[in-house]
């Protein structure tokens, strides 16, 4: 396969590099990944995150392995495995859903390489179109309000909610971006705020629990994130804190878009009650840990409840903005979700 | 001045000790302290929080001062300076005014240590009665949820919001209590699990941000918080988060209950609008640091907003409970708070 270069993923020479979001923004360390065990673990840890970028990575391993030589067995055990790995985002699902169409085929090591680089060429372009029909909805001297990252670490292009605001600043709309440091994993903290430093777009980081405040004093002008998952009937999985912010945003008025692209959206989940939530550790609750240290500081037997994800209901949603377009709230309850969305 | 213990504060031969609130729970750390400069320390480092606590070591202080022969001159200076140690918790305020009728008198020294006493023995009385009046309001099999610290760590007896849930835990009517951890200082996932830990009341800590999502599954019957001031027409300014959770509570038809005591009130303060906000260090929300270890994760110079405490407009309050009894919405709305409560 040829080389690859995104900002959170490499191909050199064959191998599959990732770069390790646990250490950033202290520091960039690429990670070899040579096999599914090695993704699976970077996919758990949250080295490799990002629905998009999940999918993306998984999809070009398979297919470094299989040119490499493995079997068609052990291809087919690898992609179930991958397909394990995370269980909320369905975008990985759905890349792995044609990355096994292509392993079926006669020359499946051909085949899964050009599946793989057109996963990334399409989640490019579809990067691109989710933030030209964003940014069109973004007002000039606005001040958006962002959560966990959905930026260019996240996706092989610019990014989802992060891309929208990235192309509306550079059109000279965004005059500042509240970042949630995003509890308990720090995305908004880390990421976020790092990508926007990196792109000078004027940002104020906050605690999670400070939005509400900021809303009541009219300092927030609208709420974009992005999703893990689009059930048919438009409710939209993502990352805990979400449906918070989706509350507060309608109490004060506030629009509330979530971008993201068609592959995130799951017609055979009718609802959020469907969507599977991840669990994680007690202790990413009771303290924080990574390249930046690591501290505990609740009591050490203390009972936590860690969900990695929560549901926000249609209802709450302005709109929903992906690639083929911007979804009203009155289409999805027409049922524009209930099936595949036209491109 | 006779000896004396608390959770948090304690008089030994006339020497003040207070209890590290930055080091709990991992050590049990008591700090001397002798002037007004350490209490200040300690109050704007939090080793000294609480607003009912802030008011008591503040009071305590003076009259031990006053007993070792400090001359009226640099009494009146150390109360003046220690008023301004914090600016959004009224009880201290409250206290001191009480204090500087003492210090006025002929002989002040023994009118100060009779004095700070009765503030601490009042402010048992005031917890006691409190909870008394809050336990009552508190359904069999509950699960509530709260934010902060306001237990027997932040005031001279049981504590104000935490107080009730420790009394209604021992009727048999607490299922569960929901810890907020309450970014950024931490204080529900140190002190608050601590506590209900102690007392053994089950609880589950959670980031702030995942309130909402419970709420949504129906997992929360009741949100208790504490007052760091009531306005003259019933808003309330409490920990950073507080009205997040009061908007949350509201749009999930949850009550949402104010626990303290009459000396956070503030007739002064015609509305939520006048109440000066604290607005803290941007390495609190960069990161943590404790006894615990300490970490910084965001860009190191990423702009911050950390204000310490936000305003909860009273209507979205379901009561108001004090030691002078409970007032309801109506009470509020007809101006009860607008005048001292009757005692």
């Amino acid at each position: 396969m040829q080389n690859l270069n995104t900002a959170s993923m490499r191909v050199r020479d064959g191998r599959l590099w990732i770069l390790d979001q646990q250490t950033l923004p202290q520091r960039q360390n690429w990670c070899a990944t040579d096999t599914a065990a090695d993704l699976i673990d970077h996919i758990r840890t949250l080295r490799v995150r990002g629905a998009p970028l999940i999918g993306l990575s998984a999809s070009l391993l398979l297919a470094l392995l299989a040119e490499s030589g493995m079997a068609r067995p052990q291809l087919a055990q690898s992609l179930a495995a991958l397909g394990a790995a995370r269980p909320t985002a369905v975008n990985l699902m759905n890349n792995l859903a044609r990355m096994r169409l292509a392993l079926e085929q006669e020359a499946y090591a051909a085949a899964m390489a050009a599946e793989a680089l057109r996963l990334v060429e399409e989640d490019r372009s579809l990067c691109a179109a989710i933030a030209g029909h964003g940014a069109a909805l973004v007002r000039p001297g606005s001040r958006l309000l962002t959560h966990c990252n959905t930026g260019g670490l996240a996706t092989a292009g610019i990014g989802t909610a992060l891309g929208v605001i990235s192309v509306a600043a550079a059109q000279g709309k965004v005059q500042k971006v509240w970042v949630d440091e995003t509890r308990p994993l720090l995305q908004g903290a880390r990421l976020t705020a790092w990508e926007l430093g990196e792109q000078a777009i004027p940002y104020t980081l906050i605690c999670d629990a400070m939005a509400a405040g900021l809303m009541a004093r009219r300092e927030v002008d609208a709420v974009w994130v992005g999703a893990d998952r689009i059930a048919a009937n438009g409710d939209v999985a993502n990352k805990i804190g979400t449906y918070s912010l989706a509350v507060l945003a309608r109490f004060h008025d506030i629009p509330f878009y979530v971008a993201a692209p068609h592959t995130t959206h799951d017609p055979a989940c009718p609802d959020g009650d469907t969507i599977p939530i991840e669990q994680r550790a007690a202790s990413e609750v009771t303290g924080v840990a990574g390249s930046f240290g690591s501290c505990q500081w609740a009591p050490q037997n203390a009972d936590v409840y860690n969900p990695a994800f929560d549901v926000t209901p249609a209802a709450l949603i302005s709109a929903w903005v992906l690639d083929t377009g911007v979804v009203t709230p009155g289409q999805a309850q027409a049922g524009i979700f209930r099936r595949p969305l036209a491109r």
